[in-house]
């Protein structure tokens, strides 16, 4: 096993310079005039895992492909481990803010600049590079592996999951390990423990069937925006507690993860001032971590009726429009849920307004279960990368195809991330650090050890 | 005085194709680029006015000009009647929806359609024909006449008020006369008793600094959104009753004016349809007629936050916007309005979140006397016109410069109205009614008799 950790420390120079050579393709899944180069992305990592030793299959979808390595020589009694990540890109813009241009990756400060440095190009390949220091220096794998990498991450993975469905033997593991999420600090290895799901949801209130003089009008009819307001106003109680009849009754009481969330080093005052907001306020009797990984939400994401522009127009609008999304938390259902929240709009919409509410889309939420060979395994690796036993903390976010995986494979999934906050993915300047980029290497190795034990 | 009426019906068909010559110029106050034809319009209506026998100026403001037609040949020890129109007009857009061009009058089912028809050419020049017809046949006015005429309603009458109040003593008038207002029902005759106030306010809710991720950020700090719809939602109670502390403390009981209210027909099921809503809903306790007449509101006129394009959008906005105007009934202040509304928005207002109250402007409520000479001279004048009693109706839209011509002029206004329900005023195929317009006529001329008596 040293072999291997002193191979990655021999070949790290060449390693980042590949790296930079992926980061170089502008592999933009949501413009249509880059699928050369998503498709080009797909290629080149296609290219590294065979150099490295897999056998390698560019499968098509009805989207941009799935990258698929496969290196089976541990034998059926050896466990499988599937690696996922992603190969495609946000967009750059705008590109005025970015200090080095997104597609020239830059190192400066122990940073590497470039669009996917961190989400997930960097991630993803230093799985690649795992992999081959144990062919090189082992000539085998201690386990079964299967790499799946997409190339729709970033425009809503549309393909993955019937691809996976539909190649559900092919792909069978023991264990799915994805790189795609962050640590809470430098140096603090992190395993992520939960996710939420979402439930997003369109709300129209037509009063008038055209705008009306709010003069001449106005007093008569009920105001779709004022009825839109009263409607919004009613999902949460004076504690910030949602009030839609129904929607905690699926929440599971998560007292040894509350334990757990507790450990987790964090400062109010500096995410308060990332935010930016006049100070932290959310549900009464949860601490803000508490508020963000195991407490769902209802947020309003969009609001619109009547007149916008500068200075005064009298108009009694027709109608307003709200988008609305609740984030969830084990074991709410996003149907479930659109069902009360449809329930609860109809209850409290006033009379003299015609409400509709439209659900758009969800996604389960999810939570690791935190115990057995994965989760031992993934904390030994961390501690011999980083020098420290990992935290478990959460994601307010959504990752719809974690619990998707989980469900469909069978097998537990491993988030083991190597981002840092602050790290701009989606946004300009985004970085992934080296310091994380070589250590990840190493855990990813020492990961396939433990795990082949 | 029958010589006069017989002159007028005499004449009606030269009336009529003067007025189409007023109706084809594009007098578009709103746009720089129609200034000269403003100008044409101005230059167009002294003519007429000269034409009839007053003296003619026009007097130049800041803006566009004033025309001032003077006639004073009854002598200081008779009335003066000031008789106030203008002369511009409102864009045309959409232009599409037009069944014939806006600047090209067309007579069709008793109907002339052209832009400014009702609002305010045709209305406004009635009363110059009156004057032709006493000048022409009695070769005398029974009272004095100023005739004020501006050029810039339709952009807010800035430069009005200024150049009233600096001629203050030219225009010292008994009575003030305004025909810009509609009849309740066709062949119903019509005196304007009431207009509401406007305080108009705009909110703005900031919570980040920027736009979050609702996924990663939401749940620990307060939403804009929401916390904005907390505040609309708390302008009124379940009884659509303004919730606002002090906000009816000035409101005067009208029981004589609901009293004449009762008296006005109306078909409630003809206005819903109108503005087709589900429902008349309004204020608990009151008709329809008195939420618009008697009763002050609070509408929100518009709203925005966050993400409101097509589909979903995670976005945990950084700040939301309303504007919020009041409408007004005596003895309510805007002033004191608008100092009662932001203590109760601020009273309101969650933690969490700055919001900020921007008074934008407002005027003041009215509401007639609806006695003395100037009203019963109306009554008499409409009697012989229409042949039946006139009602007395208010209009929930504001006139700003009704209570401030009351207040320079220490003169009561008659508003003395020519339109009718439905007559596209400030929309596409604007009309008037050809026999209001002759009516009209008529009882401008017979009012004058009235006065002189």
């Amino acid at each position: 096993m040293s072999d291997i950790h002193a191979y990655i420390d021999a070949h790290l120079g060449r390693f980042r310079e590949e790296l930079f050579e992926f980061l170089r393709i502008p592999s933009i899944s949501a413009r249509r005039e880059y699928a050369p180069e998503v498709r080009r992305a797909a290629a080149w990592l296609a290219g590294k895992l065979k150099e490295a030793g897999l056998d390698v299959a560019i499968e098509e979808t009805p989207g941009h492909p799935v990258v698929l390595g496969e290196w089976r020589g541990a034998g059926p009694g050896a466990p499988t481990v599937l690696i996922y990540g992603h190969y495609d890109v946000q967009p750059p813009e705008p590109l005025e803010l970015w200090t080095t241009p997104p597609f020239e990756p830059s190192l400066r400060d122990g940073r590497i600049y470039a669009r996917g440095a961190v989400d997930d190009k960097g991630q993803l390949y230093l799985h690649v590079k795992a992999l081959e220091a144990h062919l090189r220096t082992a000539g085998r794998l201690p386990v079964n592996v299967v790499v799946l990498a997409e190339g729709e991450e970033e425009v809503g993975s549309d393909h993955l999951m019937p691809f996976v469905e539909k190649n559900a033997a092919r792909l069978a593991a023991d264990a799915v390990v994805i790189s795609d999420t962050v640590m809470v600090a430098p140096g603090m290895p992190t395993i992520g423990a939960s996710l939420r799901g979402l439930a997003y949801f369109q709300i129209e209130v037509q009063g008038p069937s055209h705008d009306l003089h709010s003069g001449s009008y106005g007093g008569a009819v009920v105001n779709p925006a004022t009825a839109l307001a009263r409607i919004l106003a009613s999902f949460h109680d004076e504690d910030w507690r949602v009030a839609i009849p129904g929607f905690y009754d699926d929440v599971r009481s998560a007292p040894e993860y509350r334990e757990q969330i507790r450990a987790v080093p964090f400062e109010e005052e500096a995410f308060r001032s990332e935010t930016g907001a006049p100070a932290l306020v959310g549900e009464a009797g949860f601490s803000t971590l508490e508020r963000l990984w195991v407490r769902p939400t209802c947020e309003v994401n969009g609001l619109l009726s009547g007149y916008t522009g500068e200075g005064a127009k009298t108009v009694l609008p027709a109608r307003a429009m709200a988008k609305v999304s609740c984030r969830l938390v084990p074991d709410q259902d996003p149907e479930r849920i659109a069902e009360a929240f449809r329930r609860h709009v109809e209850r409290v919409a006033p009379e003299g307004v015609t409400v509709s509410v439209e659900y758009l889309h969800g996604g389960r939420p999810w939570r690791a279960r935190l115990e057995g060979p994965l989760y031992e395994a993934a904390a030994r690796a961390l501690e011999r990368a980083f020098g420290r036993r990992p935290v478990y903390a959460g994601e307010g976010g959504s990752i719809p195809i974690v619990p998707e995986l989980e469900r469909v494979l069978g097998a537990p999934v491993l988030l083991m991330g190597f981002g840092l906050p602050g790290e701009n993915a989606h946004a300009p300047d985004e970085w992934m650090s080296l310091e994380n980029f070589e250590k990840g290497t190493h855990a990813a190795a020492a990961l396939l050890s433990e795990l082949g034990r």
